[in-house]
């Protein structure tokens, strides 16, 4: 589907919308459970007395079959094709770590592995050592790494053998190949610039290498440092350019308040991570934005635990706190998910996610309850997920007519 | 989705489809009409009686939460990607006011505005002069502005300070700046090409909005002529080309008559606006064409006056007539619309729009009636508009399998 340029048809007016995602709300029918879904088993009386007069749907995040990581899930929510929308690897690393990225920054994911005497990485994951000790060899690193020409590297321990690098300096660019050779028994490959222009990046991405293995030659397993997904923070027009929305975002998780950033996004700080510390947060700046992205972490945690019934308490978490986001009497509420989580599996995956709107005009679909298989026969569809933004701008009165 | 080119898969035969289209259809349900919409509203029983032997789906006109005007709407049913089909607004303006195009024409809408004595636009509406007004501004300018160096120029009245310029003559193309400065206070702007062969075009609308301005300088308070979406008729390939058909149109308004044309229907005379109207011009020139467009607008007006029982009675007129099409034994028969216009908004909507067919293969989907909430849980699912057409010359054997 060709997209229409939104700018044109922009208006403008006081309504505020409200885009609350549930991470990994969908799920499957579970055969414990009378093959019924987390939605459907939640006693969600607040839920059930909006869902009658709202519009249900479900949205793909990517395309079909494609299962999405928390970035593209919600640069989809955002109005971004996340099939094209090039946001790296190292940079949502980055911001899942909590790192403020500036224009022109660059991230990578890092790893502690072993080298052998020859330089040979005998084991990329370094025996995967405890969290611990990562900490303590990231500390390492920012006690002896210094800068690289005039290039401020900036490390954050991840779990286990995991890391993020960011680098701060002039002329830096995503572009530049892995110093990683993704297999165990081979060197670490040279680092290449893709593009002429990246040539300082693989420079100071060689040297970081190169460096590290010498502060960490008398360490044990993990004498060594792979990084890969080198990508600098992409320039994203914004919720303000794009939609003309004043937007914010509450979330306690730093992925999402950084996803939310690159989206053009304010982040508003909240003072805890249940539904009603995002609800209130919300109600704390309510005049001061037209659209609010309020993110519960809860739904996707309980899912990737594969516990059924922790899922079926957030959701009823979400649905006692639902009367003090309504109270804020939000001119479009949408509640969703940025992709499915589903118990069986408990992982993410690719199956469409059940979405709610509820609008002056946005049709009511006379369901009893908001779950998947009502969702199922909404009266919107099964629509990507980037498509959700017209749609509320649409509901919202915030866009004109195309053509004549 | 990418389209399949259908041209190397067309085939001919003697099958006829019909192609009934009742503007604005779609609704949405009312909360005053216990939560129904005027189709389901409507006593139909012709309509009902080919329900269950029919296929339903939904149209989604150009993409979610877009909504279309006339033109985008028709273009989409047409077979055209509205989001990509250049008709620019001067275009279909002119089009609505009744104007033939001949390719090569190049059309603007334009608005009678106040100027003061140094030239500045103080309002761009020149206080929203009644009709009659507009109708003798328009005759002043017949009088008196003749041709602009090789250029015929056509002037025809809108409503209220609206009309339509049409320029004819040779070397002329879309693609210049707006002669209007899109807010009072200030001049208007000198009109620029936008493209170096829209040069002439450019001379040639500066020149009128001069000309204009000198015609009209002892009137008040429309003294001067702003002009905007200055636009070359397209050269769209027809359905002859695209499809193998032999179309005619149906149509009462000029603005359907006209996007039909630029389609490449043959326009064929009507005696009034009644579906009755439509279905016996049908019959008068059945043996001549393969494929028929039949407009009826009563739906559309009734949903912008907000008038639920009336564009309940336009259904069921169309119901009452239905069996004089029938009649005709279309092979295939498809009725939708081109966009929703719901009592509820009184204007287009990005709603997607039921869409009923009936041919030897398009499945029986057993739905006792047609509406909104049928249409949902239809076999055909929903699509965009600009595939119907692929459709209705699928189930009229008129396509060829693609690839071995």
């Amino acid at each position: 589907m060709n997209a229409v340029p939104l700018e044109p048809l922009l208006l403008q007016n006081e309504r505020k919308i409200v885009l609350l995602v549930l991470d990994g709300l969908g799920d499957l029918s579970h055969p414990d459970r009378q093959w019924k879904t987390p939605l459907e088993v939640a006693a969600t009386p607040n839920l059930d007395a909006i869902a009658p007069v709202s519009a249900q749907g479900r949205l793909l995040p990517v395309a079909p079959g494609i299962t999405p990581g928390s970035g593209p899930g919600h640069l989809g929510l955002f109005g971004y094709d996340p099939a094209t929308t090039p946001v790296g690897r190292g940079v949502l690393e980055a911001l899942g770590a909590g790192l403020s990225l500036a224009p022109g920054d660059v991230a990578a994911r890092a790893n502690f592995c072993t080298l052998d005497a020859r330089g040979i990485v005998t084991d990329r994951r370094a025996g995967r050592i405890p969290t611990e000790t990562c900490g303590r060899l990231v500390a390492s690193l920012r006690a002896g790494l210094g800068r690289i020409e005039d290039v401020e590297v900036i490390v954050e321990p991840g779990k286990g053998h995991r890391f993020v690098v960011l680098l701060r300096g002039p002329g830096l660019t995503g572009g530049v190949s892995d110093a990683d050779p993704h297999h165990e028994g081979s060197a670490i490959p040279p680092v290449r610039p893709l593009m002429p222009e990246a040539a300082k990046t693989a420079r100071v991405v060689e040297a970081l290498v190169t460096r590290a293995a010498q502060l960490l030659k008398n360490e044990s397993p993990a004498n060594g440092v792979l990084m890969r997904g080198v990508s600098g923070r992409p320039n994203l027009p914004g919720f303000r350019e794009r939609f003309g929305l004043r937007a914010a975002a509450i979330a306690a998780y730093p992925m999402y308040r950084g996803v939310a950033q690159l989206a053009g996004m304010a982040v508003v700080e909240v003072a805890g991570e249940t539904p009603g510390d995002a609800f209130r947060a919300a109600a704390g700046c309510w005049k001061e934005f037209d659209f609010f992205f309020l993110h519960v972490k809860g739904t996707d945690m309980a899912g990737e635990d594969g516990n059924f019934d922790a899922k079926v308490a957030v959701i009823e978490t979400v649905d006692r706190a639902l009367p003090d986001l309504l109270k804020l009497q939000p001119d479009v509420l949408c509640i969703t998910g940025d992709h499915s989580t589903p118990v069986l599996m408990k992982q993410h995956s690719w199956h469409p996610v059940p979405a709610l709107i509820r609008g002056p005009w946005c049709g009511a679909d006379h369901a009893p309850r908001f779950h998947e298989k009502a969702a199922r026969i909404g009266s919107l569809g099964t629509i990507e997920s980037r498509h959700l933004m017209t749609l509320l701008l649409a509901n919202a009165g915030r866009l004109d007519k195309f053509g004549a």
